[in-house]
């Protein structure tokens, strides 16, 4: 196991301070790895507690949108990006939360084609439109979204989620970040 | 002075707390206001903390970059997205931080028409690409940083601040945030 | 079990001549299905006829290509066009050749994130180029495929392969084709 | 006349076999001459056999396209992708069977100036979008195409039509196919 | 101050014709400078005549549109063209006619951000489709242009100076015309 | 013969000044018509005269470039814009100059496929990209033009040509201007 999962040569902190060796044992425990992106970023621990109490509040925290439709964004995302760690990650959660390896492909391949309600289907519009071209969205775009029943927080959640994998699959695919291998066989 | 400084309903916190509080006064005294996308953020405590953790380290904290570079960056990234917040804000930024009120100018309008050495443009060439086609950046984009004398410390630097206006862009754009107007005037 | 398999109301002949039910029985026995395009087809036995004489003679006749390369460019090239049927099934194939579960999934997501060898990435390069502009190829470009060793019926190859699914994938696409469910946990 | 009308060096075999030898000689007789795809296929029988049985079925087999309907598609389609054979020989179709020079031009230069009925409108309009961007068609795409009559065996063969020259555009852009310079006179 | 505004050695015609030295005065008088478009062109008499000819009567003779419609399209075209000298010049020119800096921001930065009324966004939604995509502009767009008011008359006037402007942000781009730095303060 | 040929309602001045008139009467000897676009600018003779200046003056007065290098300039800009007034007005031209029908072809279909020498392909290239990107010309390519021969004020030229069918290409596009009929059977 490569201390540096990235194409840049950053060692992690040695040794990694007592709150971020506990963060990664709960990991192991939980997911049965560090995820490499938590890895990458541990050469900096200022960097990487940003980087996580970000992701967790987004991802984790209390939301009108469930943790899978955060994570069918986040894949949604990834793949009009093309980012191979994200959507190799994130398709993995797709599959586990939802119990249907053909959402996870779905999500990766071509949203279109997946069984989406209309409020999904309003919600990765947005999406993808926040992540194509943002500097056209217009009110007619947030109303959309509240025709489905989304709040005003739902869309702020759901521009956050859009914005933050924009942010992370750049930074991913700018470094070569290679995702752990577990993820490939998860939830099959 | 609305509460809301974007097209979605959500209320600053009230009473701030008092953590809170002591931060926006500190930008009144050293800005001369409190920029709107704190004010966005401040409906939720957790989700403001989160960004301005995220932000400060990246823009502010020590780096192979200068805080001018950094800006640079966020604006030349910021045009492509054509995002109306973050030009406003930023562009001020680089025309203070230079001196230059024409840097700031072909930040927003064309960066390649502007007067730069050969290492600011293989740093804004990489933002570039990084923006437009991150998943079509191989090790070989990443060595014309090295060449021109970055580390890899700097490349991550250079990845993460790119991503970082990539996510506020969107989040920006999605909500229709509204720059503070005392940025028009700034630094001309 | 439907008998359309695609957004179209088109039923399969019935009976089904001599000569394709025992191709059918073939498939089923080989494959364990009968894939789904070949049922899209069957609405009418000439065009069903003329599909797998061109699908077989590319995909399985003797070429300097082997079969899992062949099979990469057909995900490369679905992966470009997002189409949902062939990315499910020829990358469910690339899994089977190569026996590497992560290969099959970086042709869907991104072939450059891939462990290719030099003459792989100028094969894809090539197929990649004339997915997206193909009228801009020149001389430069079949160049770079000698280069690394392709002769000129493998240039051939490669253009056939690339252009028959920049076929498929639109047939596919334009008439909702779904995979079958089968293949999603094939060799993971 | 070369033997190799591509920038491929993929003579003829020689001899040919009686069939397709006959196959030429119709050509020869018919149109005055042996269309250069037909010769550059030739290397290979089998490729050329599979090649010429799938475009008389889509081209010239009973259809509710009419053939000029079916050219309009495969110059339209050849525009988009700007592929110097396929307009050359396909434009030089549409002349012929419409009767009007004019028609054919305003399919390679911008089908939308073209003087068209609701029916072709929308059958060109599918058949960009599909080549173009086939992952976002929806089936409101192809209700449009019922609403103006076409039944779902003719989308079917609008889809068809389309991805064959997607195919036959890419490989003849990929090898340098040139046309028989007869075409160019034809018709006007 | 250099004789050769852009990057190409074209020097001014030397002497000045007495009709040229007197407009220069006069641009001396009202403007402050002589606009280094002006001075990039004087290298050939002919070519500066016909230029001031068309600007001249596209941005300053009567019509529908106001001068500071015109302006905002030629700002707004030149942002999507990203053109230094045009967004320069022009856009001090929105500041100083409209009296507003920050709608000559908005038209650099992204026009739909800016507070516009229904007329002015049909304008320049306008204005957008015939600098991206002109061959795909039908009668719907000019009728959504008569719908908010616009005389047939208008839309030409709409149409030529958004032509206008993207003949002038090529030239200029592709001689690397620097705008007269006087502007960049200007209106602010 | 309608006195609109363009999809607005702006019929010629009537009477044409005596001007005008002889102007037209030219073009009927030596073109055997009067052009459309003429038409269409006669509505307004300020207009008309501004436009045929700046056109007499770049495509007709002296320059390094030939008319037809020229011509061929604006037919591969026309091209690239898809727009049906231009490429069937001068593409008549290019065919007519050269004496080569398939040249004028080439350039509405694809020039790449068209035999040129060095020269021509690097004027057509940078016609392409300042029509495509101009804001990514750099010097770089302004160099590339002067190391096949061409002098700064070919380069100019080359510039002003291309700007100037950009800007044609939008006005006719933008109004449906309809080219005379006579051009499609014209030095075939």
């Amino acid at each position: 196991m490569s201390d540096t999962p990235t194409a840049l040569d950053l060692p992690m902190a040695d040794p990694l301070p007592e709150q971020t060796r506990k963060y990664f044992d709960v990991c192991e425990d939980k997911l049965g790895m560090v995820p490499n992106v938590l890895r990458a970023y541990a050469f900096d621990i200022e960097k990487l507690n940003a980087f996580t109490a970000m992701y967790n509040d987004l991802m984790l925290a209390d939301s009108g949108l469930s943790k899978l439709e955060r994570e069918m964004i986040a894949v949604a995302v990834s793949s009009i990006n093309r980012c191979w760690y994200c959507q190799v990650a994130h398709g993995a959660a797709v599959r586990a939360l939802s119990g249907k390896p053909e959402l996870g492909e779905a999500m990766v391949m071509n949203w279109r084609m997946a069984d989406l309600d209309e409020r999904q289907t309003a919600m990765l519009n947005f999406a993808e439109k926040v992540t194509i071209e943002s500097s056209k969205i217009t009110e007619k775009d947030r109303q959309a979204l509240r025709d489905v029943g989304f709040s005003d927080r739902d869309i702020w959640d759901i521009a956050s989620v859009t914005g933050f994998f924009n942010m992370s699959n750049r930074v991913a695919s700018a470094t070569a970040m290679q995702p752990n291998p577990e993820y490939h066989a998860q939830a099959r």
